[in-house]
């Protein structure tokens, strides 16, 4: 087994190993005493792990409630929120209880804002399914929903107790949403780390996933712990992200997040080279890398459109918008431009490479 | 004016002076930089005072965007968080940008959730208009929405960066609502206070209401500074509230928050008295206050349906419920009861004095 402690106060582990689904309950059970566990996931994952969770859990000792919603990232709204805040009260948990969250992405995130804001904050574990799930959004504490204006544009910071990540369910991902994670994979090896870059680069995955997931996961601990509100070094880990929702809510969410964190990626490169902070090579290896993974580098939007949507980003600050850029493999700039230089911005973008 | 420091991390003051609603701008402007602010009220405070408060602040320098919801305690309720959340997203308030709840409890703790949770917070800072939420729900960071369930079901703790109580807005209140208030300066009497319990028990207001005010805030910002997070010593600030939210609950919210609040003290303190912590005189002491102030002391609610409904009780941690009984005018104690006893306590709160 693989351990991250994330060095937040309270301090919390990931553990990653295979065939660790059917033990989850052990796990919580050396995290909490018994109590309530609400075990919330989405409809698609609880066909496939719902119910070796849920036995687990009640093995171990936890009186389970289970709620199911329908899957999908359109749920991950205030309605879904308000479900799983209803189905919390009704069965009356109390502060003393505990919030399981299964799944990708959306159960991750909605059911623990729903666990942020349930009595004013009650635990939460996070036990992520997807790729993506387990190398970035169940890591660091970020919860949320989408507004009609954008994406999570409503949450709360709250750190799990404990995250469990399984690395055998991702036998059961669509290879796109396989995919969608390695994006997140790539992301890590530009941000800080060329060997993890260069192992990916292959587009192969010979290296064991367990030891991948938790070089990522560290990565994003370090970032996290020294700075859990987001309003500093932890800005880094929006490499591609800017532009990457802007691409998300101009395809009204047809796009996936981490394909469009491969474009925002991209277009991130392509702007750092035209602004002379990394050379063209250091693009033609991030590009080719995406690629290699069966990943998109462009979208069909236009400088114009992407300026527009990444205006009600909410990394903004008054008239501020930080990019993140890369300067090298495995090294990255927070850059702070002003809204009005957006529309030039995203002309570099999309401006071919001069070679 | 009355200046109250709550030494929360970082602190915050509450200052209370007749005629500053008008300054507001101003005070907002000692506070933070020229940002846009949005300014949330209901539609009844924003009638009285919406114009003169968006006046000053946009002659401080704010750009300002209003928005009123439709008034009542039914509208504490995730669909108006929602529109507070879509309003603040639509006007594209950044992390920089600050909301200002003007109004009674269900402003302030709605837009304080919004606040709260909008871009996983932003600065909010509190302008309450009823002498409720002047002496109570405006400070200490509390904030949320009613759920079908119950009360406060869901919500943040999101200390505010000022908070501004102008008592000459008092004057437009109903008796009703501003008896409200006095409930809960009743508590603050009877929880530490014997010389405030007494100027406030013979129901006449000589005593200049800065002075009041400033006295209940002082004791609440006591108890909020060391325990933030209400796990501790800050439940003493619940007298009362345990069997009040049931009867608010089980009269489908018709009776008023303060008016529960204090129909809870006089069962609070008969439960005390049955149990031994106070004297009959303590009990009595208590309940004429609160009938001098125009407060009810009884409910038509049985023993059997108070016990069922405090069950859902937010504070309520696994099997156990602590009421807050007082001992004596001016000191309480916090006591844990196993929920088997419930009905047991309810049984007692309802049964006549034996003088």
């Amino acid at each position: 087994m693989k351990t991250v402690v994330v060095q937040t106060n309270p301090a919390y582990a990931v553990c990653i190993e295979q065939g660790q689904l059917k033990k989850a309950g052990k796990w919580l059970a050396d995290l909490v005493k018994p109590c309530v566990v609400a075990l919330i996931t989405d409809a698609t994952v609880d066909a496939f792990y719902g119910d070796t969770v849920a036995v687990s859990l009640t093995d171990a000792g936890f009186q389970v409630e289970r709620m199911a919603f329908a899957a999908g990232e359109k749920q991950k709204n205030l309605q879904t929120y308000g479900e799983i805040l209803d189905f919390l009260s009704q069965r009356q948990l109390t502060r003393s209880d505990v919030v399981v969250a299964l799944g990708g992405g959306v159960p991750g995130d909605v059911a623990g804002f729903a666990a942020a804001t349930y009595l004013r904050g009650i635990r939460v574990a996070q036990i992520p399914t997807t790729l993506l799930a387990m190398v970035d959004s169940s890591v660091g504490g970020k919860t949320g929903v989408d507004l009609p204006a954008g994406k999570n544009l409503a949450g709360a910071f709250h750190q799990p107790i404990g995250v469990l990540c399984d690395p055998d369910v991702l036998q059961t991902l669509t290879p796109d949403v396989f995919t969608d994670g390695v994006a997140e994979m790539v992301k890590y090896g530009v941000l800080s780390d060329p060997v993890l870059f260069h192992t990916l680069a292959t587009g192969v995955f010979d290296t064991e996933l367990e030891t991948l997931i938790a070089r990522c996961v560290s990565i994003k601990a370090a970032l996290c712990a020294e700075d859990t509100q987001d309003r500093g070094e932890r800005q880094r880990l929006n490499l591609g992200h800017t532009l990457g929702h802007a691409i998300e809510r101009l395809s009204d969410y047809a796009v996936p997040h981490g394909h469009a964190v491969a474009i925002g990626m991209a277009y991130a490169a392509h702007i750092a080279a035209g602004l002379g902070y990394c050379d063209v090579a250091c693009v033609q290896a991030i590009e080719r890398s995406l690629v290699q993974n069966g990943l998109p580098i462009r979208s069909p939007f236009s400088a114009e459109a992407l300026a527009q949507a990444a205006l009600s980003d909410k990394k903004r600050a008054g008239g501020t918008l930080t990019f993140v850029l890369p300067c090298a493999i495995g090294q990255c700039k927070l850059v702070p431009f002003p809204v009005e230089k957006l529309p030039e911005l995203t002309e570099l973008a999309l401006k071919p490479l001069s070679v």
